[in-house]
């Protein structure tokens, strides 16, 4: 779908973005001046975006204690597993994930049927040591057939995709899959049945971080899944975008850090439909690890693009204290929510 | 044209994709469990996908041989062209490429108008290296003008544009393009005839490899050329995409590869209308040396993006037997044919 | 907006692209040979492409006097500012930037009602060395609001974007943006008011270099700004492309170069509404350093790939005389104005 009709889709049927005048914007939490009133401005689009940028209307956050899951909280939430030594030392990981159907409000008053994992967008972030032996109990509670591909190096058979090893897992039924942590890096998790794009689109995605043997310097550690929501389910393209599940949640709530501090960020795009995605920083610099499988940097920048299944890991510290944006440098991405800041206090 | 108007031509135009029951597709030769029917499960958008992914219907190959060439045998065919010594002990190689409009089964039941080089898609292969001498005889042969323009460092008047040197080759027309082969390295040839988008979406490319002065180390090498049909020939998108010609073909015929053994993939891009491809392993990671110009890896991934006219080198070693799925992490292009299995084995 | 659209625009509206016979194109300076007409060859799509490539209409240039620029003039002109030496003797730079609307002949006959930083597209290349103190001085002369917002490292208050610091730049309103020069690298400058997309495709960017503190190795140096125009104002694509404000110029007036000379091209692509731009250099290779924050190249290519806000640096010297183009390697983008050649003299 096209910018314009997208613009038109909010307005008109999901009342997302709202009027002039009403607004309660994302940039309300910035302590606008009162004499930059938000929208309306000669070549404002009438789409509730403005001088300031795209607003919600009034009242305008979700009910994340409905949805079950927390975009902040999903920043810094790492699932290890349960941890068992086993034979020769080694380090046995498991996990249970379940499939399941859920109806989220990805954005106020918009209602999405999502198919998640853990019932979560984006489902847990596994993490684990390069040569642990992983062990994932899945079962698909969801009405519809789902797996759980990985990203990395392992058997066939427990690759996730139809007609090999377990294949598809039906509605009700359960397997396993068992493979050695290799190789370090940041990697991703995502279902693997067709229609493929409809069943990444609904929500079906994750990250699986690998450390390597020693591991990466102390640090502020933040997961950011950068993803979209296609509410009109035409296959067309994304009404939505967001970083965690929530578009626009971290103008709300800026990603809270310290001056100073190591922060690293671990960035993945599962973004359907769209070629590219991109991840920009204001104000600031980062050293980039692309698939996170080196411990040296491979370039130092403040603007990333990635396609669907690329991944990096980003290490910054922010020299002075305040507020700093990131979003897509693709500005019609950030329009449609996938803008946040950053919130850098001493 | 956008996704779901794509699929409504296959369904009705070309008749590709099969119906739900008669599917015999492209993951038939996985041996799929019988409680796996595919298609139909909700959320299938009726074109053919289901469980199992994009299914073309019963009796679902092209006629390779009156094609005239065949994806698996274009992944290991080098082009050395006729080889002489000359002044100073310098290697001269000679080919004769020659253009030519062809009618290509490029999906089952669906013919496409295609303009070549030597009569298959995509052309030769051509293989030197760095120092070499090259000499190519191009004769044109299409209904229509075109040159070779090969990426590379070369002399203006060997470029391959209209204007300059020899210039547009008109029908029946031939000329010569000769120059050292330089830098070592993956590059490519296509047309650079106006409209330049009709002329490479047509069929008009092919991979040049020059070969460092000290050869990489002994593997078993692979050439896939990224490309689609716009087969509607509207300009504004494709209806297939394919790796060395036909959509799905590796599905159907698994690359086959030994086990532990070095693999090397020179993956070029030359896909025209949309903004990039990629290209995704499962189950495994490679080294990635863009345009093949250094001879250390620039990352250590399983998903890499390229733009029209990018290429890169992939060198990996499968550690596992059994099928290992790769494909475009573009779920539109997979599902229009742009995906594969390697099937490794002892 | 689909190519197919955008071109009968250009022949419709605009009278940009010129009828076969009366063609005084892009090629002209070429000297094409008699027997390649221009255009009309089987497979042209009317637009007043053929053989040759797309085509001007006779008399076919901008006004660039009354536009106030000029593209080849932007090449090599860098802004150190106005320089003073402050305590502990310390680099001062300061410079006064303007915003404004103007209306610019962007196509012989197509006029684009653009706003710009001081009155041209892209606006000035500001230029500094890392640790200057740099100061500038942001005047709004425009009837909209608008911003500087740097990428680089500064405090919040210095970035430019609504709300934080002195926010958005009411007209006829000034504010001074002062911060230390860092990291080195090649950045850019663009305006960071809503509607973000078109803000900055109406025209305000530029290009913001920080030299390293050992400056790089003396070379021929050339800014090139990848842009393109939404003459429609549609916010769906863009009908025209080019590099520094013109398109299809620098193939009526090459790039002059020396043989054998370093040249530094300062790359940046600032294009909106598409997801990527790129950047091909025929019958050569360059280093490419991405960002430029590196004093080792990380690629050696003939094409890069751009999302909006990345650039680089490309270092290459040209071993043969003669004209070689550079384009967009999107060919849509290329037949759109983003195409241009160099010229090679000893």
């Amino acid at each position: 779908m096209a910018p314009a009709s997208r613009r038109r889709f909010l307005v008109g049927g999901g009342a997302l973005l709202g009027a002039a005048g009403t607004a309660f914007g994302a940039h309300a939490a910035l302590a606008l001046p009162a004499e930059q009133p938000p929208g309306g401005h000669p070549g404002s689009d009438g789409h509730g975006g403005g001088v300031n940028g795209p607003t919600f209307r009034k009242g305008g956050v979700v009910d994340h204690r409905a949805n079950g899951f927390h975009p902040a909280e999903i920043l810094r939430d790492f699932d290890y597993g349960r941890v068992t030594t086993i034979a020769g030392g080694r380090t046995l990981r498991e996990w249970e994930i379940y499939a399941s159907d859920e109806d989220i409000e990805v954005a106020p008053g918009v209602r999405f049927p999502a198919w998640t994992f853990n019932s979560r967008i984006p489902g847990p972030t596994l993490r684990c040591r390069e040569g642990d032996l992983l062990r994932v109990k899945f079962t698909n509670g969801s009405a519809h057939p789902h797996t759980m591909h990985f990203h990395g190096i392992h058997p066939a058979e427990m690759d996730g995709v139809p007609g090999i090893g377990p294949g598809v897992i039906q509605p009700g039924k359960s397997t396993v899959y068992e493979f050695d942590a290799k190789p370090f890096g940041l990697h991703l998790y995502h279902c693997h049945v067709g229609p493929l794009a409809e069943h990444i689109a609904r929500g079906m995605y994750g990250t699986f971080i690998v450390d390597p043997p020693e591991p990466r310097p102390p640090a502020d550690e933040l997961v950011m899944v950068m993803h979209g929501y296609n509410t009109t389910f035409d296959a067309q393209g994304n009404q939505l975008y967001a970083v965690n599940g929530i578009p626009f949640h971290f103008m709300y709530e800026p990603v809270q850090v310290k001056r100073n501090e190591l922060i690293r960020i671990y960035l993945v795009n599962i973004l359907e439909y769209d070629p590219i995605n991109s991840f920009h920083l204001h104000g600031n610099f980062f050293d980039y690890y692309p698939t996170g499988t080196r411990l040296e940097p491979a370039e130092y920048t403040d603007t990333v693009v990635q396609a669907q299944g690329q991944r990096g890991i980003c290490e910054v510290r922010f020299p002075y204290p305040g507020r700093f944006m990131f979003h897509a440098h693709k500005s019609e991405f950030a329009d449609l929510g996938w803008m946040g800041m950053f919130e850098v206090t001493e």
